[in-house]
Formats: structure tokens, sequence, C-alpha cells
């Protein structure tokens, strides 16, 4: 779907137990109804070498910018952020509209 | 959708016309059927540290791993993937089966 998005890729301290705070994750666009969908993946395949030690993307999207910033100012997420910015080694934050080019039928 | 993503953030060099590149990539997806769906967005409002300068994201997703084997072979991929990577100064490259944790309804 189109709307905005949140894009977040991470590369997790190596002492990090990822299911955990994928827990986490679950729980908060759970409780958050801003959040329209969230789908994630860890990159087990792509080349290294273009990779730059990232290995998890996270997606979520929101009907527009005012849903992302509800989701933002949102105490779980404030909450979460904490718990989450403790867990990453590195980080690319990218927030846009999606231009959908092709669409899934 | 769930299925096999492949998910390209840059940062493209400071003379480029991103609306060429644009073009190129529409016909891209258009011409491969193993694509199902694409889209992307530029990143005119995140926090400017967490986007350490990346401006695009570009995100394809296919029915599965052979689908998105099948595009990087492809004919056309080859062609574009040489003009696009004259163009970018940073990338990060990640391809992952996708998790769907909340679907859009």
């Amino acid at each position: 779907m189109a709307g905005f998005k949140h894009l977040v890729i991470v590369k997790f301290k190596e002492d990090v137990v990822v299911e955990d705070i994928l827990k986490g994750m679950q729980k908060l666009v759970s409780e958050i109804d801003a959040v329209k969908s969230f789908e994630w993946g860890q990159d087990i395949e792509g080349e290294e070498m273009l990779r730059h030690e990232f290995t998890h993307a996270f997606l979520m999207t929101f009907e527009d910018k005012q849903g992302y910033t509800a989701f933002v100012g949102h105490p779980c997420h404030v909450e979460f952020s904490a718990t989450f910015s403790t867990a990453i080694d590195k980080i690319v934050l990218l927030d846009f509209a999606s231009v959908v080019v092709k669409a899934a039928t």
C-alpha cells in the first residue's frame, strides 16, 4: 500500500536477543492503531559488500504523515525507542511518502 | 504483501538527475514480470542525523527468492544496474523474505 513509510535498517549489537526486540515491536504495533502495516526481514542472502553490515529492515506504513507523527509521540513508542536505541550498533532511518509504481495484484 | 523483498537505499551523486533514474526504474519494473510490486520514496522530513545522508529508498517485492533471482539475471536489470551504479554515492542493499506482522486492511 502507499501511505507514509517509516523505514529502519539496523545492525544490532552482538549480545542482543533479536527475538526479544521483535516481541516488543509486535506489541508496539498491535497497541498503536496508527500503524497500518508492519513487516520486517533479516538479510541472510544479500551481497555482504553492499549490505554494509546491516542485518535487519523494519517497515511500517501509516495512512499519512499525521499517522506517523501520532505514532512517534505515542507513549508506547517513546518507551520502546529507549529500549531499542540501547540494542543497536548502526541505524539508518528514512521517513517518506511512498510512491507506488507497480502495485501488488 | 509478503514475499521476497529487495530494498535499496541510496544517496545519489550531486549532478544526477533523479527523474531520469526513476524513468529507467519504471521501465525496468514494467518489463520484468517477476517484479510484483515496486514503490519508492524520498526522505525530506526525517531526522537528518539518523538518515546518514541517504535520501531515497526503493522497495521491490517478488513472489519468492526465485523471482528475485530471475530479476537479477534479467538482461534489462543487468543493463540498468550499470547505469545505476554510476549514479550513486552511497548504497545499502538488503534482500530478505518478508515477515508480515500487521497487514494493511
